[in-house]
């Protein structure tokens, strides 16, 4: 089943958005994707938190209060009988003939929809490889909007260079993952870029600060270099779905001896709260 | 009638595109607007290699060729027997499920369709007033890509304030607008910025530098800044739909005294040309 406005419907391949929805023309809309672990959601509020703000810095009304959203999506899971996997929502500025400014009467749009997906534990263990490319993405990066393609190509470019991320630069500074945040380690502290326009305030981000602050590691927002990243003792992305993933190789550079004993501490929090 | 893949079929609401299609989630896709003269398309050929450009630039393959995507074109035309209008087509990268990755097994969705639309004769000739914004769009906005929450941000704002177009303004350079190219006339000279990865090069802008090399008026890329814009003669803009409309105020300040000689010269053979 999924969800589309108020209703739950089969999920039925090409029968349901229009070719006028803006989301499909203009990519103007919000989603989110939120990690269900044992059929309960992980951190849903921050979640949903996030998605309010993202809808009002793009001046976009939602259909549903928090309050709605949350039963709705939880109904689907429920409905879909989800264990482990995500469920992935959005919310478009609905359907109106064509023209960049704001239509006056559409309606939005939610679709929302949910996928088991197993977790990544052997990255979790193991660590991943990552490359670096130039960040060309719009400067409000802080919305979580569904202009994707930068982060499309470069999770692409990661792929196709044998990596599992795509750690982008911008002015000579490391800002965040295709689809994740990046952070290293460097003298027991961790560092990461500040959660201004250009990267997403991650909720698992949240989660790490959260953690770091609990066991007294500093967690510092700080601007570094790919250089700074060469030289750490530690490096690790987060997100909802790579969890806290250890990041063992930038490029060519190996970082520290495979992953340190600060994510490795971070995971045993994260694990424990999950 | 619509276009979907290579299918004509009636236009109906919310009964097409799929929850999963990379345009909706990602804004994976390209697309073309063009525009229709008493039934025949202006520079079709130049909007498809356009396309194809597009679709090179972001590693995507389009479903048909150039010649079989010509002839559904013309055919849509027809067989809606539109005189004045557009024509508006765009492929994704298809329907998958939701990686940002490219997807191994997904086809391309084209979707067109056409839609009347009057030209606007009374900004053609009495001109339209724009505001400025800071250009916030990724790097890449040579690619005519449906990653648009930029352009239509900017063209709200400047409808927020009694304008027609936003120019978008990128480190004090002067890029183009939220649809349009953006020029000024100097000493009898056509200025506007290069056609890199900043701008969009317009088929619009193509005609306009056509039509200056053949009056034998100076048609010089070049970076200039708003207070260049505040000084100069003239001012206009160029896109498929708003032709060339002049500009006659830029924020507070009006622009030489109303359309000026230049601008009136490009419109007439413009107009020939059509």
């Amino acid at each position: 089943m999924i969800l589309i406005n108020d209703q739950f419907i089969k999920r039925n391949q090409d029968t349901h958005i229009d070719i006028e929805d803006r989301g499909y023309q203009f990519g103007d809309g919000i989603y989110e994707v939120v990690r269900v672990y044992q059929g309960k959601t992980f951190r849903l509020d921050d979640h949903l938190d996030r998605f309010e703000r993202s809808a009002k810095e793009i001046f976009m009304e939602l259909p549903f209060s928090k309050t709605e959203t949350k039963l709705k999506i939880t109904q689907l899971i429920e409905m879909n009988n989800l264990q482990d996997g995500i469920v992935y929502f959005q919310v478009t500025r609905g359907v109106a003939p064509r023209t960049h400014a704001f239509p006056q009467n559409a309606k939005p749009v939610l679709t929302a929809y949910t996928k088991k997906s197993p977790r990544p534990i052997d990255q979790f263990k193991n660590g991943i490889k990552v490359v670096t490319v130039e960040d060309i993405r719009w400067l409000r990066c802080d919305i979580k909007s569904l202009n994707l393609l930068g982060n499309v190509l470069a999770k692409q470019y990661a792929h196709e260079h044998q990596a599992e991320e795509a750690i982008q630069i911008r002015d000579n500074t490391v800002t965040e993952g295709s689809s994740s945040n990046f952070y290293i380690v460097e003298n027991g502290k961790i560092y990461t870029h500040p959660a201004d326009h250009f990267i997403l305030r991650g909720i698992t981000r949240i989660v790490v600060e959260e953690i770091a602050n609990k066991l007294g590691i500093p967690f510092i927002e700080k601007l570094f270099s790919v250089k700074d990243v060469y030289r750490a003792d530690e490096a690790f992305i987060s997100s909802t779905t790579a969890e806290i993933t250890p990041v063992i190789q930038v490029n060519d550079k190996v970082i520290g001896n495979g992953p340190g004993p600060i994510v490795r501490a971070i995971q045993e929090e994260f694990q424990k709260l999950i």
